[in-house]
């Protein structure tokens, strides 16, 4: 059997990879791969023999990336909000705006009419712009059906997108996303209600983790502790949005049971982010919906530095909040609105966003064992992948190994 | 001889014809054209007989809109800034900058270094992004040569790109940029250099117009009359870089020479506006760089609207403060970041953007006897284009006729 099926040379690596200084930079780089799996990524001469039979692509000394990775989306939805943006601009209050159908309910409203086949081509045209940039992984929540059967078709099109195109999907069930208008008024109700889901779309096979939406406008800390609860039971891990709009503690609440990501973060306090530190949480920064929604007071990226918690971006693609498909340009917003180094928002959307998911085992650097998932780039330094604002210098992707 | 040789009919349009309201709605539009030239734009029921002949275009109901144009652009230049980012994000002061450097010298050092040919090359591929976004016109700007062969270089490129390209390219010189290092603490003597390539250049059809850039870190208020007084002797239109940083009264210089447009307009006040309705002086805004720049004052859009002073938006694009390539972005920077309604925002890449260049007899709206500069759009309303961030619908291109 041949050591690889595939080599790239003649190129620049930054392959994330935690030994490595930095963003683990090898300037005469060499990647590997076997059956879509990085055999060697490092340095050229310490290449290992016997890879001559292999299929070799010169690479004319371009930067090659781990493929990027979008770890929070809620990319599948019915209609859009682009009118309610519209009349917003034109002086239209919150009130009118409700009165006319706006907000999230107006989503809600519109994926429960959608079929599978709606949703799915929907998503498809923002899925391609993220494919377009070099995204091999994306994370795609549920949470605008709020009743079982809507969720559970939000999370079919989810898998159904990834069996369609050469990228990893993971989802998460957030049914704890608003309170359903057959609801108001009992959001404790609401809450049982999905407890009920979680067990049933998990043994679907629906799920990856479970998700809520901590907030003075969704839901309260006791409530998304009894979600998680049932998500433990189920052996789900989970995440949170929390602290976006203020502190109501769901940075310490998510790492009390262990969550892979606490998001948002922007009114989490030190002991929120000390909490995380502990419990190995990623904090995921959002800065597509800071902006959209002019917030002023930005995450306590300081906090996450000092307490060492991993900082991840992703793009948060939503119609209400982020209508955002690009992951460049969210790096552009960490660093220019957030203040992230350039070596951050790097690791933010490779390394640190496959850990955000849990996958820091099979994706998000460059290493031996890892799936063959790259970015290959027309860049002279990677720095420009940040620095640039609506500009996309993709040369390839490779998914699993083969360019896409 | 046919009354058209091309037919675009089953679309929307948005024609942005002044005689119509807001953005010129035809709900059952029909576009015919001929050498190139429109020849009939808007409802299909009322278009002239004979059509017959020409090729037809089923548009499947997309929208169609002016073919976008980016009115003030330093697209051509030696070089990037992105190093200077990530060392300004890792917390280097100015000064270090500068010891290392960077800023606006570096790029012009740069420039300098550069060969047309390179300066071609590198422009090349931030014109494909707009051009992939149905940008049909550009505005090109000179002013990191500062001195004249280089200057006539960046302009000879500009030059160039329109023969490579389908695009219209309007060429403005700005030797008025920055003070070059050999006339250091000698701005008057610089200045009348720049009076003595203005001239020059323009006796060599490298000059559609002369801007300069008005503020206390470049030319004073007195420096920058001289030079739109040299263009004036030359029949050269001016512009202005006005009021961005602090309020020297460049809006209302630029006004008081007839100026096609002021640029930025941060801090321009009341009189300045004023004064700008009244010469015709387009206000052209910069999101861009109020978001890369990191900007709190916005633009005073209310007194825009109160005196009437049409307002255009452009990307600005250049290495050190907009290293932005995005027309569509730039419209969402400009509803989320200044407030402009979605009308506004579309007026301001087409027709007023037009109106910028002196060219809103020839482009910037669907009507009888302008180019045929078309973008053609899968979306369901104009909103979608300010609305999503990051996300390029266009169906097709087309300038002077021809799909490209
Ligand atoms: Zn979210
Ligand atoms: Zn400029």
């Amino acid at each position: 059997m041949n050591v690889a099926d595939r080599v790239w040379h003649r190129c620049r690596l930054a392959t994330l990879a935690p030994q490595r200084e930095g963003i683990g930079v090898v300037e005469d780089g060499l990647i590997a791969a076997r059956d879509g799996v990085i055999v060697y990524a490092g340095p050229r001469p310490d290449a290992p023999a016997g890879l001559g039979p292999a299929q070799w692509t010169d690479c004319h000394d371009r930067w090659i990336t781990p493929g990027l990775v979008d770890c929070h989306t809620h990319l599948v939805y019915g209609g859009n909000r682009a009118e309610e943006f519209e009349l917003r601009l034109a002086g239209a209050s919150y009130k009118e705006i409700a009165r006319r159908g706006g907000g999230i309910l107006s989503t809600v409203r519109a994926t429960r009419a959608a079929s599978e086949d709606e949703l799915v081509s929907g998503a498809q045209r923002r899925l391609d712009a993220l494919i377009a940039e070099g995204v091999t992984t994306v994370e795609i929540k549920s949470g605008y059906g709020l009743e079982l059967a809507t969720e559970r078709r939000q999370l079919r099109a989810a898998r159904r997108l990834s069996i369609d195109n050469p990228i990893t999907v993971r989802t998460s069930f957030l049914g704890a996303h608003a309170l359903p208008p057959e609801r108001a008024g009992d959001s404790s109700a609401y809450i049982a209600d999905v407890c009920d889901m979680i067990p049933r779309l998990a043994a679907e096979g629906l799920v990856d983790a479970v998700d809520a939406f901590c907030e003075t406008i969704a839901f309260s800390a006791d409530e998304t502790a009894r979600v998680f609860a049932r998500a433990s039971d189920c052996n789900l891990p989970v995440k949170l949005h929390a602290d976006q709009l203020s502190n109501l503690g769901g940075a310490a609440l998510a790492a009390r049971f262990g969550a892979l990501s606490a998001d948002h973060l922007e009114y989490a306090d030190e002991a929120g982010i000390a909490a995380m530190s502990n419990a190995g949480s990623v904090a995921v920064v959002l800065p597509g919906a800071y902006y959209f929604l002019r917030e002023k007071q930005a995450p306590p990226i300081e906090l996450m530095r000092t307490h060492r918690v991993p900082i991840a971006l992703a793009t948060d693609s939503n119609p209400g909040s982020s209508p955002l498909t690009s992951l460049l340009l969210t790096m552009n917003m960490g660093a220019t609105l957030f203040r992230l180094t350039v070596d951050e928002c790097l690791a933010a959307v490779t390394r640190e966003a496959a850990r955000a998911l849990g996958l820091f085992d099979e994706i998000g650097s460059l290493e031996a064992s890892k799936r063959c998932d790259l970015a290959i780039w027309d860049i002279e330094r990677p720095a420009e992948l940040v620095y640039r604002i609506g500009f996309n210098p993709l040369h390839a992707r490779v998914w699993r190994g083969q360019i896409t």
